[in-house]
């Protein structure tokens, strides 16, 4: 059975983007003012959740298909180094990033995914481990996401809306 | 590209069993008193949420495993027919899934993940984005989960703990 395939890297892909455009309609339904503004808990906003999870898109393939991880601004034509303050700053880099990971994707060698590596000096593991570490961990924050949204009286788009 | 291997089923069990793990982890946090009457914006309170995952974790384990698929009630030694309504009953039938996965994954046949099947007369897809979906699903809610503890002062487990 250790051989037997579960999904493929093209699957994959399909996956994330999947994810990555339902956060999207989570981004543009917050109200501008809210985005780096409304929290609960002591939570971090959304905008600044945001800006972890483009730290986690573009810069992720990058080092799936290179070995080298790092961060976004490190990746040639990014539209910016600072940390977005604004929706349309989020959106912009958001969407500049769904090319990169594409671009990136079809770059990988065939095995890839069952490569053990340590990222970022810090973590250990099979490459498919980071990838679905970074897709939980966007699916965790989204899931908040829709609280604050709820919380603000708006209706997030549904769950399964790819 | 197309059969290259991104994680093995074996990898697969390991990863949504640590995704329960934390989910139980979640479970424990809350108060007896709150599981099943705190809510935020008017979304279900969490031990409701709960009870869907309930019907979503060995009840999907047998669909792989059987291609029936059904309600956790319909599997032999169930614990109770009743949704729980207690930190305890939910807890109880939790930790009853968890052997019930394990045992059918056990079972499941080679190439099963890469079959497209309709499930419950109205989901079609292959059987890992079946599991996908009800994984993210699981992480989506847990999310939620987060918000509603720390919105009552209570630090929730680490995500990274599984």
């Amino acid at each position: 059975m250790n051989q037997d395939i579960v999904s493929t890297p093209k699957e994959m892909l399909t996956h994330w983007q999947g994810h990555r455009n339902l956060t999207r309609k989570v981004i543009e339904a917050f109200p501008e003012d809210k985005l780096f503004s409304f929290n609960i808990g002591g939570m971090r906003t959304f905008g600044e959740i945001c800006n972890e999870l483009l730290e986690l898109g573009a810069p992720i393939a990058k080092g799936i298909a290179t070995n080298e991880w790092g961060k976004y601004a490190d990746i040639e034509g990014a539209p910016s180094s600072e940390a977005p303050k604004t929706k349309e700053e989020v959106l912009m880099i958001w969407d500049w990033s769904t090319q990169i990971i594409n671009e990136y994707w079809a770059t990988i060698k065939p095995g890839r995914f069952q490569e053990t590596e340590l990222i970022y000096d810090q973590y250990e593991g099979k490459i498919w481990w980071h990838l679905a570490y970074i897709m939980d961990n966007e699916v965790h924050h989204r899931g908040q996401g829709y609280v604050y949204l709820r919380a603000l009286g708006i209706e997030p788009p549904f769950f399964w809306e790819r």
